[in-house]
């Protein structure tokens, strides 16, 4: 009945959640391949303003699409994420498709085998839909994405195109890492959903090591019980990385979409350097506490906590100049001048002060331990303001290192906006609490989303 | 009807084997208190030679030992060494009992906690006999014992006192810990079994660390049995000690004693650096090699290993640094100028070499189990001779820290002399297969003792 019926249905299935989108290709309502033609399209449209993939080919979606739909009408059982497309972030291998650590010295390098990470994703059934663009060697040097909600700023890094592409409708879910901030700054930098979980939650077992004391794998999308749900696919143990353990599957879906016995109480928190936030930030988190009243508290973390950054710093430098001293042996020349004073540096740590560093995260966890005997989570921004302008700078992760140094579970959620820029809301949870901290982060969204509701 | 009873009854009681003084002791043959006054007439008696003790009470002994009558006396059940006397290097914690680490920076530091071995010692109806006597800071600078087979002999460090102590027959058990050849190596000088078990079976807690990466504790006795029957005790896990795991209990005495199901294959190893070794000692391991037959086949061990004493270098060093910081800043004067070299060497180590050090021990042991495809234990030198003349130094350690890098389960027996002083031979398996090594090391020593028999 209308000019552009393709094209309306394609909007119409960008619009979804992609916990309905699974549903609906499981129910045969729709199929793998008009989702992800959908995407397809909406890729088309924009990326040449946002730059957000490293690797992308329409052709290699749509021969997967093709073969999920032509498996499921066998009446085999299908896997949780069936159909729906996923974005790897450029420093995962995925065997055959170009995997470039965003450095011309890995240029068309294939990997042979699936990271730990796209096996699950494909045995589960998703499109893998291609390789997001990354910052050199997923450090600071920044790659070419743009920031979807305004292409004048940084969409922030290291995983600036998992975060670009989520934003923009791209793709409804994709990966990153964070070994500082590289995952919850460019989601709220782009305003989406960002989870970064507790450290050693997902394998990153043929994934860049850059820091392996440090480097987690995390999850981007448009809603909390999304990351959930791509979380439950891709948590697991593996023998390769002794960061992981044998443990239950945390079901974190199923545990996020439950109300809470009680409703959850948030503990405001502003870490060292709250300074650094700008003025509208510190109002903005000021107002959040406020109108959470009685279910949030603020706490001030012991001092000790001021030695944090450089303790993450320590470690992050120290085994970056380690992990990266083939990159540097193999072309230093062809490394950024951000990126060689970072490797020089790390070389001029001594293994004393390495070490030393190390025994950090326990002991300021054993402090963060009696904030987590009296609040669900930690509420915090997630950056010290919206994404800065120019692409020259990825922004500041001063407010996520604390976070992945302690190895706590982290998300950021888009429920700000400054300027017509999103700002992240960032929720903070007890080791191994992943599903607790989802929980309660959908508690908030929702509470705003009634809250914006009333006010409209 | 002898003039000297008391004294020929602890004469044949030192004579016993502790496994079978601890089922006599049970069964109500003997005492707890006879057999600990037995000890303490021979410590007494050798002691002035010796030096192996820093600390040793014979009240505190007897004290428990008529506790552990009087508890027998009850009826009710009793632990695996009850009534049985064993010796504590002096760095493991034991409550109320001065531990000084080997340095007079903690000259009557009275631990508040037992360590995780003295507790299970305990727990099993040990009697905590002492503390023996150790290097400095159980690094190089030696301590004050001499080898009670020859005293113008070094008895071997840094667990000098553990290993004289059980060779002098002053007690039938001591603990002793190995981070280079601390264990192994005094166990040869002074000809008793010492057993190095695979990194992370006995949980360090209560310990002084010195380089937490390789640390290990093991276990001094004269026999093979003696040996599991102790370290049965104190394997385990504690969640303080992250090196540790959840593991069934190896039943290391009940696996040692069994026959194997075929006899053991033994591969003769000759380790980096084999030309330190004396002609005497190459000499001696090529005809037990011989002696074994078919049983033993020589393999050389891949270049790589070449690398492996620099790696253990740096891993120890750098983590000495940082460990003995406190110890540094309370008074660099009164540490030896060895140690004082030492640290300084370790904090010149760049984190980077440090980290890289670290992977070694897993790509050498890949290498390794392609050898222990083929054979059930490693047969190669525990020093390169006899203890040396002198007590200025503890000897060298150079065919000990290959297998402490690799976390691998060593044991040294007692089989070889050289102009009158005791040489070991020294068996290593797979990590984790500690029974069984202990089981090849029961068989070689039951076919030795058959020649000898023969012989004679």
């Amino acid at each position: 009945m209308t000019a552009k019926p393709a094209f309306r249905g394609a909007e119409a299935i960008i619009s979804l959640s992609a916990v309905d989108q699974r549903d609906r290709i499981a129910s045969g309502a729709l199929r793998a391949e008009e989702v992800t033609e959908a995407y397809i399209a909406r890729i088309n449209a924009t990326e040449p303003d946002i730059h957000a993939w490293a690797w992308f080919d329409p052709d290699h979606a749509r021969a997967q699409a093709r073969s999920l739909d032509a498996y499921r009408g066998t009446g085999r059982p299908i896997g949780p994420l069936h159909g729906v497309p996923v974005g790897l972030k450029d420093i995962i291998d995925a065997v055959k498709i170009p995997t470039a650590n965003g450095t011309s010295l890995d240029e068309g390098r294939m990997p042979e085998h699936d990271s730990f990470v796209a096996a699950k994703l494909k045995a589960a059934g998703a499109v893998i839909m291609g390789k997001t663009a990354i910052t050199e060697l997923a450090y600071l040097h920044p790659g070419p994405t743009r920031n979807p909600v305004n292409p004048e700023h940084t969409p922030g890094g290291s995983s600036s195109g998992s975060a670009a592409a989520v934003a923009a409708g791209q793709v409804p879910l994709s990966i990153g890492t964070q070994t500082g901030g590289s995952l919850i700054r460019p989601a709220a930098f782009c305003g989406t959903v960002g989870f970064k979980p507790t450290f050693g939650a997902i394998p990153r077992t043929g994934i860049l090591a850059q820091s392996p004391s440090l480097d987690t794998v995390g999850v981007f999308a448009r809603t909390v019980r999304d990351v959930a749900l791509i979380a439950d696919v891709i948590f697991g143990h593996d023998q390769n990385d002794r960061a992981t353990s044998l443990a239950p599957a945390p079901r974190l879906l199923e545990t996020a979409s439950t109300s809470p016995p009680l409703p959850p109480v948030f503990a405001f928190v502003k870490p060292p350097n709250w300074e650094m936030a700008t003025q509208e930030t510190q109002d903005a988190l000021a107002e959040i506490a406020e109108f959470l009243g009685q279910q949030c508290f603020e706490v001030d973390l012991p001092v000790a906590f001021d030695g944090a950054r450089a303790a993450h710093g320590r470690i992050y430098l120290a085994e970056m100049a380690k992990c990266y001293h083939t990159y540097e042996r193999r072309g230093r020349d062809l490394l950024s001048e951000e990126l060689r004073t970072a490797i020089d540096a790390g070389k001029a740590i001594p293994a004393r002060d390495y070490i030393a560093a190390l025994d950090w995260p326990d002991v300021l966890y054993a402090g963060l331990s009696e904030v987590f005997n009296r609040c669900d989570v930690i509420l915090t921004a997630a950056a010290p303001g919206p994404a800065p302008l120019g692409i020259e700078s990825t922004g500041d992760a001063v407010f996520n290192s604390l976070w992945t140094l302690l190895g706590v579970p982290a998300v950021t959620l888009p429920v700000l906006q400054v300027d017509g820029l999103p700002m992240g809301v960032q929720l903070v949870g007890r080791r191994g609490d992943d599903g607790r901290l989802l929980r309660a982060a959908l508690w908030l969204m929702e509470r705003v989303a009634a809250t914006e509701g009333e006010a409209s």
